[in-house]
């Protein structure tokens, strides 16, 4: 039997930091704000809509929403992005994406205003986190990996960590902050040739694929730490990672439950971001 | 006998691409112009300014010198650095670095201007190798190494290829070029506790340590390519690089010598970036 790696305490962990500075921020008449912006109303965005509005007010942060047709223009959508980078009680802006196929996603990330982006889509955010310089935010799953490691004691000095997955959400941002905690690391893709066999020389497994229960026995051995970053549907209709748990239950150390696991700290995170923004701006305003 | 993946004809087939936008630009009226800013005067940078002159005089880009004393404040560098920003003759600066101790790197990296960053020092140049959204300037030695695989025809796509080093000059940008071209990339640095069974996995080494012959046999396995960034002064005062070239000859498929590899394509890839700011300036001025 592995060891549950849950997000729970985690999450609360990261909200008990956050809570102390929106009491601080409430003191000097400032009360943090994200804005939410959502074109049209797919399940996906609305889920996770929905689960980071319930966050933002049991963490005292004011919501603005921002809902807009599917079939808004780049152009208007710019325009509303440039009236939310000028609106000063805005602190923080949520991008839902990935944006439908007529809107360029390069455009809209180089509209954002770097101080307002909470879930690291600029290119001075990606900047940081590629350098390790600490500018910007880093993207709120990829942060949420790295949180869980470090609240459960895992050190990555000198550990091979294998993150399967190279997007600019997930796998490209974590590896690099897994490097700059001194971690080796393998960087797989649907371009590698034979991932189980990266995956079972790691001691530590970040899946970041989206695929049901992919990371099976072949992709494991004795003793790993696994990472699950998937929020999958499998053919019985229940919520899932990309590891399959029965199979992470028997060889893990280890494990992060889907769901109850990553998922249930991202919007710890994105609160911490959007906190942290406020209070850059209040001390500018002083 | 290891074939030996030389940088001489892999310059010229880029200095052929140049010289032709060299010809097109003058015509025009315009001097592609590279500024080199040094600090002081020791012998590394010296030796790279001098190497750099030689091929702007051959390639048909004018220099502009500018010779700093090395405790130049942080505030008259950035004051520098202004001019070169705003002096429209000025296509591309080069920084020698790593600048002296009282000079923060990051403040100087942010004052320059992203369009003349043909080093990929910039954080907007440094995004884009990590997005992969070709912004900007790659750092020009880490852009070497690719050249070379590309003029050899080595495909990457499936491979495994394994970075020995994690510098914003090198290590971090190859990985993330490699892993665009389909690679499965592992990153080793200081903290990996047995380089020598990632090395000796992969199908590509890159190594770019800086330590005399440190990639030994011990390193190497059957068939591999290697290229080799390092560029150091042995025991018996003779130029070298971070792999033992005789253990190379032995166990690899094909591999870079130094003198003669990558550091002999590294300037024509700088000359390539400051003609392609040239024609971009150019083209804005139509």
């Amino acid at each position: 039997m592995a060891e549950l790696l849950k997000g729970v305490p985690v999450a609360a962990a990261i909200n008990a930091r956050t809570a102390a500075d929106v009491e601080m921020l409430k003191g000097k008449g400032v009360e943090p704000c994200l804005a939410i912006v959502q074109l049209g109303n797919n399940d996906a965005d609305t889920a996770y809509a929905t689960s980071a509005k319930k966050k933002c007010a049991s963490s005292g942060v004011a919501v603005k929403d921002v809902a807009l047709a599917a079939d808004i223009s780049e152009a208007e959508l710019i325009e509303k992005i440039n009236e939310l980078n000028e609106d000063a009680a805005v602190h923080g802006v949520l991008i839902l994406r990935p944006l439908p196929a007529h809107i360029n996603d390069d455009n809209i990330r180089a509209a954002l205003k770097p101080e307002k982006d909470i879930d690291g889509i600029t290119d001075i955010s990606l900047s940081g986190v590629f350098t390790g310089n600490s500018v910007g935010y880093a993207p709120c799953t990829a942060q949420a990996c790295i949180e869980i490691l470090d609240y459960y004691g895992i050190n990555l000095k000198g550990k091979d960590v294998c993150v399967i997955g190279r997007s600019l959400v997930v796998g490209r941002p974590v590896a690099m902050m897994a490097l700059g905690r001194n971690a080796t690391v393998t960087v797989c893709s649907s371009a590698t040739v034979d991932t189980p066999a990266h995956a079972r020389q790691a001691d530590v497994i970040i899946a970041a694929i989206g695929k049901a229960g992919m990371v099976d026995s072949s992709y494991l051995s004795e003793g790993q730490i696994l990472i699950d970053v998937g929020i999958n549907v499998n053919a019985e209709g229940k919520l899932c990672g990309d590891v399959d748990s029965s199979s992470a239950d028997e060889a893990a150390a280890a494990y992060t439950p889907v769901p109850g696991g990553v998922g249930s700290v991202t919007t710890s995170v994105l609160m911490s971001h959007v906190v942290n923004a406020a209070k850059i701006a209040a001390e500018k305003l002083r």
